[in-house]
């Protein structure tokens, strides 16, 4: 049930049962010669609506812009700063909790908005806020790793490439169909906490944008189990969280 | 096109031939008893993307959440601060004008929205800012107009809540299917400057959310018939802007 | 994934991977007079259906006769014995398990088929049988209290009638908008064990054929979100049952 | 008309105008490497389905089940006994006839079903029982000739994978691409009484699974055009049995 | 396969294997309070587009405009004159025979096309000329009066509408719930050769337009049951005609 | 909204706000090995319903016969005479005119057409005609020249096969792959007034029926896009014409 496509006695009806929402975050930037601009976006989006239907919870907008300064050396990449995108947070959850929300359950999508989200879940909110992204869940990473192995990579990866393809769109690898550079494991160490350099470097070091990650092994196939599996963790966790059977 | 299902080389490409782009913005706020809480973001949206596949342009993703304070005496209103509604987008503003777009059209859909967009338009951009409402083309209002008269009042009207339902749902009417109280001139004079007093006394003088809008009379075929004759007009405006044939 | 889309070479690649397999049972019956004939087969194909989506399981094709002789009284019904019954499930599972199929998941949905599943399971079998209903879930009869109450009832349930109202096809309720007689306590305990009497005494006792269930409140929304509930119950307990993570 | 997704009260309507119902009888074997392990079940049904809306009949729910221990040898295969298909048959042909359906048309897609259903219908019944299987009718042969010529062959036809196309799913040929080994004359006649070795020999003289025919050469368009083609005689010889106009 | 959606080494490769092609012939005219002005078109080219589809045969361009002179007093209809109708005619025929078609299959579905058409068949053609309209076969008769019987009537009749219902669109009877004036044998006898006074005298005895027939009887389910009735029989005749088997 | 799919009500309404409605005209011959039969007919169909949706108006059913002899000499082309052909466009001008719509836009798509049509409108009519070819409008003259260049050539141009694949279906190029003569300065200015030899030297000269047009450019998405800006262009020159805001 997506919040955009109630009426507000429908809320209020909700409301009389259940305090508790989903809020997808993504971003609106480049996923590699063959992934999509809203890669992120989209897949909080989906993810998030199939764990609502599952638990009957309510999802409200997706928010699609986000911080992502590292990636603005291509083009269709837009970056808003980290303060903008917390004011924006942080209102969006006071003006869900003003509405009686009591558990605002954020599905993240993209790896530079969990420093400034866990900083919004450190200061006083009325309501809960609980932070996850989709890949929180180990058999979603045994998932992943048993479909790609070492070639999903940190960006552009086949999973949230085969996600989109799932639902949107599939592009034709083109040049895409080489695999990128493979990370080393200390790469891969130094990146996972998703520091990055400045735009030009991060353009020099991958020129296509892909991240250690092949994009082209997705599939759609690949991106519908994924989802699924992915959402019925979702709903799991949330329905555990707001205490429902 | 919209931008979040485009790759960055096909957004490389588009730079080259076009620096236009169109930005739509709405809000998440009650729309009466059978109207959708996303309303203007559905609308925005819609119009844009019909407007965008005439003219050849791309979409940027929605901007959903606006302040709306006079709506959070009804359930699913989630209000944003007027400030972090301008940061998010000046920024978005200068995320693309980062990239090479020049020309930025802010498609909007809810009077609120209006004074702080004059406001940012007013200030220095490394890109144009256009904005328009989609109620701002003449034969879009004689439509409305020779389609509901004067039940179409100022919110929840038929002609917004008839778009949503060509594209997204239709609510039985229920309760709405009592017209509200029509609105006289000084009324309407009145409040079309989008002047509004406290989500109490809102919620006290409109008890169900409609502002002298008969929300009941819309049809899907009169939302498609708006919806076209709408994203015709900001189709031939954005590219008279642009200066293209 | 259904067995029957898919080819031999598939189903050996997906045996070196899992040897799981689900098989969903149910039969064809009146179901009152809006209620499907087909309700059974059609709950159990669709709630395996789903499961298998989450779980990355295969389906086999759906066994959809079934012994009901206490329904032989209304037309339509088509009731097989136990001993044929029993006969084909138990083909079938040697039939899987000489494949290589280890684990086969049955997925009931008619009250009838248990103690004739039970005895099947009690044999010896080279692969391992395991028999769950839909309604054994307890998250999904909470959902089924919460939708309609004791209305639910025992036969022709609103709930069995949204999940097909949901993927087949909504029927007028016409007479069935006159709520059944409803069953008290000592009658609901004593018919829980799918004790039946002749198919003259039944038809003479529940004329119309629901028992104690108002099938008319059932709803396809209502039916979209038990389907999703319990087909990810199914998922998360057939994934435990086959140790996978 | 499926009887699956009809209430009582419509079957007792229809039973008062006609006593005729199609069952469609298929099998869940392999079938070549880019044919549907549920070919045969498939075809049955979607044939009879199509009939039963030319002549304004009910089709039962197929059975998918049979006996087909020669292709156990490839896996997916699932062979049920003789003993066990027989009876299922008749139980529901009994179940049928005491519902006052006194002409049950059997439309059969597997081979090996022919010898059980011949020793069914020899015995006594109290309703009538008409064999037909979906290639008994000339001008279906004629055109699968004119279509394939002699690489129609005996098992995993272009024309059943051609039928499968057109409704459920079109399988890359990969290997199949490079013809099967043609079988002589004497071979097509040996076997055209579906008299086959074991499941060893059988996978050895017929390494995947094709027995002289070239499924590549299927396409979805010559499926349709079969289906159509076959419904329609199928429709008029019932109707023919039934004596209707 | 239509015609107009074949490429022109398509048409010669089928010319190659057949000479036959089916015209369909309707009307553009008024069909009563809740008919489609077009229903005589759409009834001939669904009915033509489903027998081809079982026959393998090609489909002509639908002809749209025909006379219909006592009808022009109802908003919508054009009627063009029986000249220029014979003329067009006249001039496909041969445009086809040019082609090499040597029998075209005329299906009509307007009364008041009879006498022209036939005037045309008795005149030298290069090709031969068969006229047949849907109602010419005994089955679908049958299955009109079983259906609607004596409400049936003799324009905007259920059966059409119905036809046109399960294809294109379904109209609120409005006022058209009311039945019309049942005509009595005698002017069903005087009428039923399609002589008509002027378009005055016409309206003003059937002021709605419906002659006799109560087309608030139409179900989409009649109208998809009497199209594949017809097509059947329409594709059998048209196999006959042309001696395949 | 088509004139076939309105009832006579519902054109009586419309007469009494416009008095306006879209007639389109194609033509049924040859486009090349990879273009439709019906080109012609199918663009100037989707191009008029869509700029009727975008200006209100009402579309007659298309005229789809129409002079072509010089392309005879390919299979499947139908000529009629332009004797004809006029009769049947006056016919229905006048048809339409005795119902009281006064304003006919003619909107045609096959350049033969053009000579007769002119000399209809310059003859008296009750009603005003006014024709236009969807390539009229300079702005889709500048984007058929932007994705095609000179490749776009005279007959079977990339651009007319690109609207139908956006639509109908997608051809193979096939041999069309290999780029056809291209025609030099003086040739297309012969042959832009639409002036052909018989059909034997047309066939001779252009032995695939492609004239200087390399229709393997062709792309659904490039058709997409010129059908929504012809379309747009029709519409606002459909409202200047009648005087509509």
């Amino acid at each position: 049930m997506k919040l955009a496509l109630m009426t507000w006695p429908e809320v209020e009806a909700y409301l009389e049962c259940s305090k508790g929402i989903i809020l997808p975050v993504g971003s609106t930037e480049q996923h590699g010669p063959m992934g999509l601009i809203g890669t992120d976006a989209l897949c909080a989006s989906e993810i998030a609506e199939a764990a609502a239907d599952m638990a009957g919870a309510i999802v409200a907008p997706t928010i699609a812009y986000a911080p992502a300064p590292f990636n603005t050396g291509f083009p269709g990449t837009v970056s808003i700063s980290e303060q903008t995108f917390l004011a924006l947070v942080a209102d969006i959850c006071d003006g869900l909790s003003a509405q009686g929300f009591e558990t605002v359950y954020v599905l993240n999508a993209h790896g530079a908005n969990l420093a400034p989200l866990r900083d919004l879940s450190e200061r006083f909110h009325p309501c809960g806020i609980h932070i996850r992204s989709w890949w929180d869940f180990e058999p979603v990473n045994t998932l992943r790793r048993s479909l790609y192995g070492s070639w999903e990579g940190l960006h552009a990866t086949p999973s949230e490439v085969a996600i989109t393809q799932a639902r949107f769109r599939v592009v034709e690898p083109g040049a895409a169909a080489v695999p990128p550079r493979q990370l080393n494991p200390d790469e891969i160490a130094e990146r996972a906490g998703d520091r990055h350099g400045s735009a030009e470097d991060h353009r020099r070091e991958f020129p296509d944008g892909r991240v250690g990650a092949h994009s082209a092994l997705a599939r759609p196939e690949d991106g519908e189990r994924l989802l699924n599996l992915a959402a019925m963790l979702v709903a799991e966790d949330y329905r555990e969280i707001l205490g429902e059977p």
